[in-house]
């Protein structure tokens, strides 16, 4: 940020009065502008004892596989983005059931929220940001090719959580481990 | 938003290339600014049979109490900051536990995320957002003075779970109806 959105003068960085942190202010009207970590919302579209995922056809990890999920937008609830982005990466129809995973990806500033759903019909077709989309069962995951690392945890734990008979919610921390030519994660279960 | 905050430019808003829904797009440097929801992190603070609310120093909601909760910043978990706002509205430190209530309000484009928590100690006193703190127990509890939907319906679920003996996850909707002049809202649970 270098401009203020409201009336184009160049920010500051500077702790504002009454706050406690560095912030992009305004000298010239004074506005404040805060950032705040996004939501990442999506789910385990469910068929029987098979998963639906999508092949990414974007940068970041194009060619790998992942769940449908995205930004949350505005003027919706966390279901309703969930279900949007499903329809959009997919053209896939789910019910949004419970929370399943909540991931904080702290070093860039997301949050990731994945419901468990119900895959209503069969009548799929990859969107524009997918290259194909597949059901999928246990035996027949991509575990090599899954494009990030909270994906492939929420596909671990939904596959024990599976074969113990109960479905909870999950919360944990991923972070990127820093140094190293390969990137790796530190992945944190409360 | 007005101005674009990498070039200064006015920004135009208008469907980006690819997307689906009106943006706000700089036609000089063409970064589009993408605007999503925020998340408000907090908790409640348990010592024994009470909990621990806060008398708001600021507006909205003057003088009204509130469990102590606010806006996530870049860089931390929703846990650190649900703890960060304990500390800095109430002077508390607190142990953060399980998520207990989620609530979407798509209108004002927030998703709540209040979790269980212990008081660690009584060394707690209001911060420059407090008029005071206190521990309620549920036949003290201020009820007629309680700040915003959301916290009045997490105590309210709060004390019928301890009631029944089990806390679980809730999740819902609390939307601002339209019309009247008293402020109405639409609580859904799911």
């Amino acid at each position: 940020m270098r401009y203020c959105s409201q009336c184009g003068s160049a920010v500051q960085m500077r702790v504002p009065v009454g706050d406690n942190r560095p912030r992009y202010v305004c000298p010239s009207c004074g506005t404040v502008h805060y950032q705040n970590p996004k939501m990442v919302v999506g789910c385990l579209p469910e068929w029987r004892e098979r998963l639906l995922l999508c092949r990414r056809a974007i940068e970041p990890r194009y060619g790998l596989w992942t769940l449908p999920a995205g930004f949350m937008e505005q003027g919706e609830t966390l279901q309703e983005g969930a279900a949007r982005e499903t329809l959009e990466e997919a053209g896939a129809q789910v019910a949004i059931g419970d929370l399943y995973t909540l991931f904080n990806l702290p070093h860039i500033d997301q949050v990731y929220l994945l419901f468990r759903s119900r895959l209503l019909n069969l009548d799929f077709a990859p969107g524009t940001e997918s290259l194909e989309v597949a059901l999928f069962s246990e035996q027949d995951m991509p575990w090599m090719d899954i494009a990030f690392p909270v994906v492939r945890e929420t596909l671990r734990l939904y596959f024990r959580d599976r074969s113990q008979g109960g479905f909870g919610l999950h919360s944990g921390d991923i972070v990127r481990a820093s140094g190293g030519l390969v990137r790796r994660y530190r992945i944190a279960l409360r």
